[in-house]
């Protein structure tokens, strides 16, 4: 076991896109725990678009980090001591670890992952947080009838992949907005799409027309910014918009400036709702058991990008603002017991 | 009998804010009644804020009007000529009649008005399309429970008055915003808002926070524009806000452009939805027997706000949408034999 725990601070705020300099990785003691608590060493650790938001000052839907305090994370991680009943050393656990190779949590803050129903990494994946997102989102949030015209962007990533392949699941035509030719090629051979459209190489209105021929009856955002300006242009009436993450805004400084969407909504008698998978937290169970059967079915497929050691996880997450990754980034930061 | 029909056309296309040489007034024969139709004398005209949308060249939620057209709009009429059975000569009828002092109108399209629930006027106001507006618009589509905050723009007019009326029935603290001081003091002193801002001559993010202790957790928005922005930073977790109108813009040429509400709805799980009365068809004589109960057990109270003369409606509606009104704007076409 190593003897010292690896962590990445956030070194000061970033103004605009992120840089290597605004994280500083570290070495410190490993920690004790104490009664009622476990010692964990990190496996796989999950970058998200959200991790942006807690760069910031200000509070967002959670409290901002301070500068020197380890970077916020879900993660898979090994028991590697335990004071707390019903965990044992050997145990694989989801905790919100943050970018660290080790960590001391309380057993009240652990789920337990069962290898035996997928790859372990798939807790912080298509069983986990996107998961969760991609599931209630779509179905509790937009409530997608059979024949219905689903759009989502970021449909390569972690959610947009899952929301597509439901909404198939559930009758609907799944519409994807991606920012590749190979991303795009991905969601529509390998995941099924109906149909997909490259934002940066389309004229994406032309492109969303001709995609959507009945409309758009419910857009699950992921980017916000100009793509859901189009989007407003083309719904339904009673269409649903569900806001789960505005990915094209995270670097700004100041929201950028777009006509209202009210006009639109009325004119539609449509809806715009955002959340948060934390709202279904007493349903997520549900929504993995369903999720894990789809996959033993062979009715939802996954990709995962996978970075090698912690060191690497500023690049990626940097990487991941802009669009660089492919499937759900990952990154690797100790050895899976379970491979 | 008057023997030639006044009617009010669209004559150009309004650009900003409409003037008088928008509107053509003419004279033309009275028309003729086929079977199943009656012929109507307009007794009351309904001037609201809708009819600036039909005025532009697109579509909105309904077609836009033509050139020459008969401009648009809701009336209280009086039978005077039936060949349809179940009207006699002397009904009292809610139809969409326009800018005229007659018409002939299919008795599919006509409501009945029964004048012993109430003044016939308010066939066209609170027991009309701005009854069934407030009720709907504010029960179904924002749900408002006990004890919490319900903020409503344009709090003295048609609309919004009976809202916080409705928001206090049913147990909410009701929070009006209204453009004078006369206004606001009729909102909180004569219909009982808990609180009430002057936009005008309020700092309105500090007048809405001292109004508003515990935050907003509902927003019936009758006015888009900057005051939804300010709103939007002062909600609750899972606030509803439902889209009605938006008065301040109707008259901008170009959408004004803001920040998008995207962010203020995910980090809040806040829900923004339009809609329009028409949506609760079957249910609006539902709302009309609730509220003639409540206006008899004075619960609910009304304001109208009466101008003399099929002439004088496009200089009233010209300052409707500046705010000029007080109350339900109506106008007087012809006399009421009910009074």
């Amino acid at each position: 076991m190593a003897d010292t725990n690896t962590r990445i601070l956030l070194a000061s705020r970033p103004v605009g896109e992120p840089t290597g300099a605004d994280f500083q990785i570290e070495s410190a003691p490993i920690p004790d725990s104490g009664d009622g608590q476990v010692l964990l060493r990190t496996i796989y650790l999950s970058l998200d678009p959200y991790m942006r938001g807690r760069m910031r000052a200000g509070p967002s839907y959670a409290a901002a980090l301070q500068i020197g305090e380890v970077m916020t994370g879900g993660a898979v991680a090994e028991v590697v001591e335990s004071r707390a009943p019903g965990f044992a050393v050997g145990d694989i656990v989801n905790a919100h670890i943050g970018w660290q190779s080790h960590a001391v949590m309380d057993a009240a803050d652990l789920r337990k992952v069962d290898p035996s129903l997928a790859p372990i990494s798939t807790a912080v994946g298509i069983l986990g947080m996107p998961g969760s997102t991609a599931y209630f989102g779509l179905l509790d949030i937009c409530d997608p009838q059979p024949g219905e015209t689903v759009v989502v962007s970021a449909a390569s990533g972690a959610v947009g992949a899952l929301v597509g392949q439901i909404a198939r699941i559930k009758g609907c035509r799944a519409v994807g907005i991606a920012g590749s030719d190979a991303k795009c090629a991905y969601v529509r051979d390998e995941i099924g799409f109906d149909a997909v459209i490259n934002y940066k190489t389309q004229n994406v209105p032309e492109a969303l027309a001709a995609a959507c021929p009945d409309g758009i009856d419910v857009y699950f955002d992921n980017v916000g910014g100009a793509t859901l300006d189009v989007v407003l242009d083309q719904i339904n009436i009673g269409a649903r918009i569900s806001i789960c993450g505005m990915i094209s805004e995270y670097n700004h400084e100041e929201p950028a400036l777009a006509p209202r969407p009210t006009r639109a909504l009325l004119t539609k008698q449509a809806r715009m709702e955002g959340f948060l998978m934390f709202q279904f937290a007493d349903r997520h169970e549900e929504g993995r058991r369903q999720m894990a059967e789809w996959i033993r079915d062979g009715r939802l497929v996954y990709r995962e990008d996978f970075v090698d050691g912690l060191e690497a996880a500023p690049r990626a997450f940097i990487g991941l603002l802009r669009g660089e990754n492919f499937g759900k980034l990952i990154v690797r930061v100790g050895s899976d017991p379970t491979r």
